[in-house]
């Protein structure tokens, strides 16, 4: 219920505001004995943080993570876990022209209207910084699923930015992290790069599709009706900010298929069944198949650009306005964690609500 | 937390199977005062009942709705509202081979895998006949939504079948209910009878993406995190049977745009914030702009067709199957009513929730 | 969330009114393969049941369930088993005084202010016709409870009517269904007889006190802070109509105790800890020791009585009211089976959430 | 679902362990726009404050409320509040008993069993220090309050410890300040000053009744059925640490009494119904009818006490043991602020929920 936290049973609340003194989540529901240390969290953050490379933000932050609670002697107890990350770049200046007026295509407007306040500093709330918090508790997750089913890996990558796909002839999984895009296509990374330099250069941003794909999940994880898996993963990838579009499997594209085609078909393999292709993403009757689930995200361009825009103030007159700061020109490419850790912490949820409610393995044998 | 429950404040429960004595919806927290009439309930079920041409299914059945409870004097007392909805055309037939195998694309081998038992019988839980409980839901959404935001519409509409999709510059609402395909264009709505006859008379079947569009919304709906009216609005949609993609305003699309193209500017206009264009889905930040909210999802093809395909029994040994029975050779045609359903059950749970938090009204003003 | 369930993973939401068309529950959650037959759940709903002997209102109704969903060849599939009982004693007459004014002590005022309408028929939504539905759900609790710990088993008995309690030394759960009044004392039950006849004939009512005891709960149930087996067990009790005191082992007198006598001593036994006492109700810091189980609950006496007391109609103007009908002169004792009910579901409840968050059976080991 | 949250609108989660880092409360839901200032907040936690008398623990710490989020400008946001309280006076010492064996009548045990490992300084996550995070919660509570319901009032006082009560006939609010123990009554005070004495001396402790008790809450607050206010209150109450009982107006005494006695009469006055007494406790069918909301809690004896008790060892070997360290000999004492915390949060939560579903005010006029 609460309009800050995710999850039935593995429950993350996230808090914190861009420019406040602290973000983090709280993270309750873990298994209890799960290892545990801020400098394994850390790797993940690392992934995400701002300022590494010319087409990120230029915000530096450490966004080290201290661990408040729910650990002891390097291991969950089974009580929340707080997560807790100092905001320290938050530079002091004149918030002037963004404080009384309001980006298009930004939350500037609507957090205005609904609540009557808004801290203006970096986005508050709605900036990108809370996916800082998500990335975090997606470490926990992380942490427990690889003592649940230490076989799953977990790996997200960009398959399009602006126009431009990759070639998926060419996908590599080895190349994701060779490059600033997390692209699995290392021709495509190149002209992304010439892509993304023009774009900064002109003042401009531009949007992007994620892909995350879970391998070795077991079969049985998610729920009829509105806890299905699929449910549940299209909310939390909907949830990132500037995402606008979820696909499972086919996606969109399903709609193209005929039946015949879009029948995975099944046969009996050593180890149980197998499939003669995924156009499920792995999930049937939002409940996962044990194949590969794979989900897919747009990401708007960032609205906070260079180029003027009109928009209005908060007093109604208008004004052309142009966004200064250290923003990403294509804020999609740190998503790429972000996805991860949405996918890590949903996983991990229903893995903990199926054996609630079922018991450890599943109940239906086959063969 | 309830798996087969959604929203928070205005909150729906569906039960039942496909060929089980009944189904229906458990609609918790509709405010008190509310008319409610089981004829008004029974205009919407109508839309989505089957066999009532022969692009649907030719089970025949009066989806006839029953109230159970909080209705008292033809209005609702604030207590749960029970809504129950009789099976009546339970063919008694031999389900001999679907009881043994699995369909490729359908959830009989997940639910078995979990579950170690389902109700095999034309679905079970997994049947679209679970969207019955959720039009009926609906309803009780829109009467309350009437009393409340008198000025709001929701409308659906198939935008694509197969690969052909309408032309936008024809769409015009007052089509969509003059064919059978709930489509805006009337002459794709021709083509796509041509396609659709020689697909069923082939055994096969056929995706579709359907757009739902609420007008009059106001804005300041919607919470940060993960409360998000788009968060909600994807979960909702994708948690309807066989939807494989959703999408809010420019969908995926948004990735191929730049921040320039994407930006709606605003002005101020005689009423309030005026925006260029609508990009956004009337979202920004998870919250209501005001403008039209426009959500896309996509329908894959019905598993169950004629043509036979490869799979295996529970013993493990492979079969071809074919599914006889009375399939819908394109099951998103019937998922139009279910999508404006969802749409109107979101959209009062959240206007509900913000009068909870804020009040009734906006807080911030602008001018 | 809803407002009309209560549990986390075994979810129940009750609905119906006293004298609408049925009113039933909606269990969520069950675990797959529990047999569940109706006339294992009738079995309870008869312990309920009114007019059986002269304690109890005369209402008769045969309070028969039918399973509309979640059972398939007579176990249960893991998806929701919806329970309706119909209402079939409801009389036709006029309600006048009662539909204008409100009863002292009496729901009638709190839900006109609350909601501007109220089904007046019977209480409607307040009546204690609710907790059958309680009942019901109870039995599929105990059917589950039942494969997953047969050795738990749960009792409920009346230890005190106004200001008469049973003598401890005489307790017998033999004697418990060999009198009216569930009493495990048969000495004190043929004085509550005595008592009970002098009330009713003089047009009065009286409380009373439950005590509802689990044996064989396993150690661990439970969960810090606010997951707490006794909050619980609290709430769950405290929810039933007419309850406005709750216990957990030595309860209010807690109070009265110093730590030396509070505290229950521990020793190792051949099948683990054994306890010297059980000051504590079988739970410490929230979670279950493996020791007796031990709730208590006071219920108020019936509102609904001969004698006339002074009240106003809705224009406010006085009346002496005396409420005709039906009415139990101890409604306490009927609240015996209702309160083994709300122990079965908060137990299976707690078990689910054990086994989801920390897996089967206890992760410390002593000795 | 959280299990360390509570609340449906307006929900806190605590987190945090006794020598841990820090302790905290995560809060959302709050209504924007309210003034939220650190030193509020810290007026309340001081009185909860350990150390201000020979009464309460000698630990002493500052227990500074730091807010890290959600409020901006001196106003909360509506996003979620971060308060946290930093541990400074953990000793660092050795824990070698305590470590290896339970306390009689602690959660040491439970813990242990349950998750395999426990946080064992200072009582870890069930120590009372969690209750300064509940005080801190409701500090906010109290502030939204303020500004919603501005003649609202919450006070709570000891009204019993041991076997001695208060004198009702010279309840007096204004001593509640005047003495180390909450005491409405001043003589009473000083007989439990020597009670107190003693105890500790002979290594002892007591346990206590705490009554809060809310003036000026609205009528219409709660909801039928497992949504009653005083379902909630019940849980909030029974939630705090060592409380075995809790009661809503004539409480576990409502037993003794007939229908004609515990019939709150009713007339009209002039702004509105007026009741002869209130054994409700100002609750009727769940939902608050304007009296005063009157609820109490026994809190027992404080489990770490001076004086040997036997127990076990992890390894089974039994131990006499003896808790030194720095305890409460009547934790009751702290938590009367606790408790009103709890309340706060509880009206808050219920009067947005109202809100939310009804709207502003009353539905149901009378007169």
């Amino acid at each position: 219920m609460s309009l800050n936290s995710f999850g039935h049973l593995f429950r993350v609340t996230t808090w914190g505001e861009s420019h406040g003194p602290a973000l983090g989540a709280t993270v309750d529901g873990c298994p209890p004995g799960v290892p545990v240390e801020a400098s394994a969290l850390q790797h993940w953050l690392d992934r995400r943080k701002p300022g590494q490379n010319k087409y990120t933000t230029q915000r530096r932050e450490p966004d080290e993570v201290e661990i408040l609670s729910g650990v002891f002697e390097g291991v969950s107890t089974g009580t929340p876990i707080q997560l807790m990350i100092r905001n320290t770049d938050q530079r002091s200046k004149d918030y002037g022209e963004i404080a009384e007026s309001f980006r298009p295509g930004h939350a500037d407007i609507t957090y205005w209207q609904k609540y009557g306040i808004r801290d203006y500093r970096g986005g508050g709330r709605s900036s990108a910084r809370e996916t800082a918090a998500r990335v975090a508790a997606g470490g926990i997750a992380r942490a427990a699923l690889a003592t649940l089913v230490p076989e799953l890996s977990i790996t997200g990558y960009m398959v399009q930015m602006g126009p431009r796909s990759i070639d998926r002839s060419r996908l590599d999984l080895a190349q994701v992290e060779q490059n600033p895009f997390w692209c699995p296509d290392a021709d495509t990374a190149a002209l992304w790069a010439e892509d993304l330099d023009a774009l900064r250069k002109s003042g401009n941003s531009v949007g992007a599709v994620i892909e995350v794909v879970a391998k070795g999940a077991p079969a049985g994880l998610g729920a009829p009706i509105y806890g299905k898996l699929d449910t549940d993963l299209a909310a939390a990838m909907m949830s990132i900010n500037a995402v606008k579009g979820v696909e499972i499997g086919a996606g969109m594209a399903a709609a193209m298929l005929t039946g015949i085609e879009n029948a995975d078909e099944i046969t009996m393999g050593p180890d149980g069944p197998e499939y003669s292709s995924n156009h499920a993403g792995g999930i049937l009757g939002g409940i996962s198949t044990g194949q590969e689930i794979v989900v897919r995200f747009a990401v708007k361009p960032t609205s906070s650009i260079l180029t003027p825009r009109r928009t209005i103030r908060k007093d109604g007159t208008p004004v052309d306005l142009v966004t200064k700061g250290r923003h990403d020109p294509c804020v999609g490419i740190r998503a790429v964690p972000v996805g991860e850790a949405m996918m890590a912490c949903v996983l991990l949820d229903h893995l903990l609500l199926h054996r609630g409610q079922v018991g450890e393995g599943l109940r239906g044998r086959i063969g």
